[in-house]
């Protein structure tokens, strides 16, 4: 959790701006994502990733990040999230004023290659330049910076990767100038028990507070149980997708990643605090759905409705229950 | 557990035969049925509710359920479940030969009212009845008898039920004679912590060795965590349904019940042996999916295929790993 509130026991972190828009080919305006953010940030949700700072000719759908930036930076108590590849995205995010920076490194050096032309040495010497950059700010200016371990329960080109390799990252991440580690499922292979051991894994080599957030998808349905998982480890930032859109869907029926409406409804029903009102949630939902023009929202909560009766955490805190 | 193998760490029970097909509304012929349950014993499965014993004008879908009891029993090693509403019902399971018989007592009497015309009183004085039939019969042909609390978790009518009300309920169900009281799910509103909660209530009133089955909906995504949450609790015993089907879907790629493909994937990853081998188990969904032609199949593990170099639980454990 970047910035931890007193009001909230789970940092639900949207990731959909970036992870699911980047998945969908057409491009969403920037009026329609200022509306989204707007509209989450007013639901509750404390951090959203927006964007990603990669080459338009690469990702013309997210090719208005900087500006996106700048408008959820004028939302207060948003903490702005943005992922980059490298340096130069670093620095440019850095002048767009995101809080929150998240460089992926792959575990397997071969996606490492496929996804960004780069190996694991490259990788980490950009880790180490983006804190230089960072460090040379004056402190409170200085962004979150989190190294991301991706394809850490297994890539879809090694399978699993060895532990040691998968340490030798974490350590090569923190010592290059990262705040944190996050773990990513990019490929859907995590499991409740593979959830619980990685966390153990990565925290004996960087420390437990250095590991506090997770990145999980749906790809097998195990998002929310591999969720549970990271929660009873003591993790406390989840990232989710607004109608689970990005990640690799597979099957219909399937999104890719793990869907803030099931998410948010999980953690409130077991008395988790995550400060969003789910129904204004649903109605954002609403909202972009209508933006998107036909791409299929996944999820159940929405449908289904909220359970007679239902408290949300902070109710049942008032209440005694929880 | 109703037979605990020493080879299997977790009983997946299959109830589609039973919830899945009650709440399609083509029949399935004999045939289809008996392919279905042959294909998921031969694939390992080790209990599978085959159907229910209600009147043929109430649930025609499942009027052949004596003849398809008779057939699984020629099958080694299966437990073949059923459900019985009332004394009757059992009288006609046991002349059928079934192995277990589920007797379902609503928690909320409003609900028991609406499904079965019977207040509680009524129920509990069946499942008596149930009992003495049972006892009558000699040592080795007694089948094992649930009470299975239904609408546990909330009800779509009452909202929550009050905790004495469920261990008065629990208790009278044991008091009745039943063998173990079982925990459903009925509406989808149960959450991990609800489920954690209330299997210490239960177990709190009847003993920790009379719940060990719990039957979960997937209603708002969280069937598979609730499940996790289950076996965490010691619970050895999970219902499930191939292809989701049943239950109350809602949202179109939701599921009612938890998916048997799904969960099997889950437990086997974390090392939990099911003794289902999960390609034939995606072979025999392929074929159920032929025979209901049309029905959509929920679940996303068969689409999305199995990990590279992923390793089932006992192999896991051959290896060391588990």
């Amino acid at each position: 959790m970047t910035d931890r509130a007193a009001d909230i026991d789970i940092l639900v972190s949207e990731v959909g701006p970036r992870d699911g828009l980047q998945s969908i080919k057409a491009i969403m305006p920037l009026e329609a994502k200022k509306a989204w953010v707007a509209g989450e940030a007013a639901a509750g949700v404390r951090e959203i990733e927006v964007g990603s700072f990669v080459p338009a000719k690469l990702l013309p759908q997210l090719a208005d990040t900087a500006e996106l930036v700048r408008f959820a930076k004028t939302i207060p108590g948003l903490t702005v999230a943005v992922l980059v590849p490298n340096a130069r995205g670093a620095q440019a995010a850095l002048e767009a004023g995101a809080d929150k920076l998240t460089l992926p490194l792959s575990v397997s050096e071969t996606h490492s290659l496929a996804n960004l032309r780069k190996t694991h040495e490259q990788v980490l010497a950009e880790a180490k330049a983006i804190a230089g950059i960072i460090a040379a700010l004056p402190h409170g200016q200085r962004p979150h910076f989190e190294g991301s371990l991706s394809t850490v329960f297994g890539c879809t080109l090694e399978g699993a990767i060895p532990d040691a390799q998968i340490a030798r990252l974490a350590e090569g991440l923190m010592a290059a100038g990262c705040d944190e580690v996050g773990l990513s499922d990019t490929t859907g292979y995590a499991d409740p028990s593979a959830v619980r051991r990685l966390i153990g894994l990565v925290r004996g080599v960087v420390g437990e507070r250095a590991v506090t957030g997770i990145h999980l998808h749906n790809t097998r349905g195990l998002g929310l149980a591999n969720a549970l998982a990271a929660i009873e480890c003591g993790l406390d930032t989840l990232d989710s997708s607004l109608g689970g859109i990005g990640g690799c869907p597979f099957a219909p029926g399937a999104s890719g990643n793990i869907v803030t409406e099931d998410l948010v409804f999980m953690l409130e029903a077991m008395g988790l605090r995550t400060g969003i009102d789910m129904d204004h949630l649903f109605a954002v939902r609403t909202q972009v759905a209508a933006a998107l023009e036909g791409e299929p929202l996944y999820g159940f909560t929405p449908d289904a409705g909220l359970p007679k009766g239902f408290s949300p955490a902070a109710a049942q805190r008032e209440g005694g229950l929880a």
